[in-house]
């Protein structure tokens, strides 16, 4: 019997919601779609997954209704990946590994990776996701994320070292042709 | 290069933490920590992990600080594993995957699994974490979870087969030895 056939014959809701998304590698493609980074190529640099497993991942995820693709050039055909209503829905358990994982796996030393602010007031929102002015739960569509340095350059640094192997591979393969 | 070498490469909160809690299992056995059942036998029984899987994965917990094992018995030596304050506040992830769930793993004719209530008012949580009465974000401490009883009816099944299974190697080991 396949995960999903028997995640279906229990009414609890993590396990049927881990059927779909429970592995790391889909987590960090689903952090990586919030982020607006939607092609394959960016999002392989930004997970280190290999084209075989970023492959299988983004198939599954739309064949479960989380994500959709949609052709971004014509000549050649070129394809991003969007979440869609569903996948937009997933947010808050990210909201929460990211809250947990700043409290729990960084030491006190290291920066927050990202930052988030509410558009209604400008104060920046608690990793709980409530707003220290206004007191409340602030949605994901009413607020502003931005990356902090350090996670900027190292975003800079994976995307660089990506386009390295890619063109190493590239000459490897015209030399050896 | 371990997961969590690498995972400590980068300042992604998320990456961290999924390096520790990134797989099905391990987020089923925090389900079962959370809702009281904390002995081997009977996480085994509700999560359908194998043996060598759930031993595997406590211990990995246990090095990784979520989880710390308690003797409850002393002649036979047995344990039971309870949720350290950094397990403890991983509930926000479980609560994530939960909503999501419900709402999006599921039909519309099944059951809600559990069903929680805060403690101050008694109204019934949302799915959100949030009270209607209060307005306010309910954190675990200040609520009452009881599950409905298709959950409560399924996991008595549960323990039921996992005991048969038990019964019944125990028998064939005893007529072949």
């Amino acid at each position: 019997m396949t995960k999903k056939a028997k995640a279906s014959e229990t009414v609890c809701p993590v396990a049927r919601s881990t059927a779909l998304i429970g592995d790391r590698w889909t987590i960090l493609i689903i952090r990586e779609l919030f982020s607006g980074c939607t092609r394959f190529d960016d999002i392989q640099a930004q997970t280190d997954a290999t084209a075989q497993m970023l492959a299988a991942r983004l198939k599954q995820l739309e064949a479960d209704g989380l994500v959709e693709r949609r052709a971004y050039s014509e000549r050649p055909l070129r394809y991003e990946y969007v979440l869609t209503e569903m996948g937009r829905a997933f947010y808050p358990v990210i909201s929460a590994y990211r809250a947990w994982g700043e409290t729990w796996c960084k030491s006190p030393d290291e920066p927050q990776a990202v930052h988030s602010f509410h558009r209604k007031c400008g104060a920046e929102i608690g990793l709980d996701g409530i707003c220290p002015v206004c007191k409340e739960l602030v949605v994901r569509s009413d607020m502003d994320s931005r990356p902090g340095p350090e996670w900027t350059e190292e975003r800079r640094l994976r995307q660089e070292a990506h386009k390295e192997q890619i063109r190493q591979r590239t000459q490897k393969a015209a030399s050896s042709g």
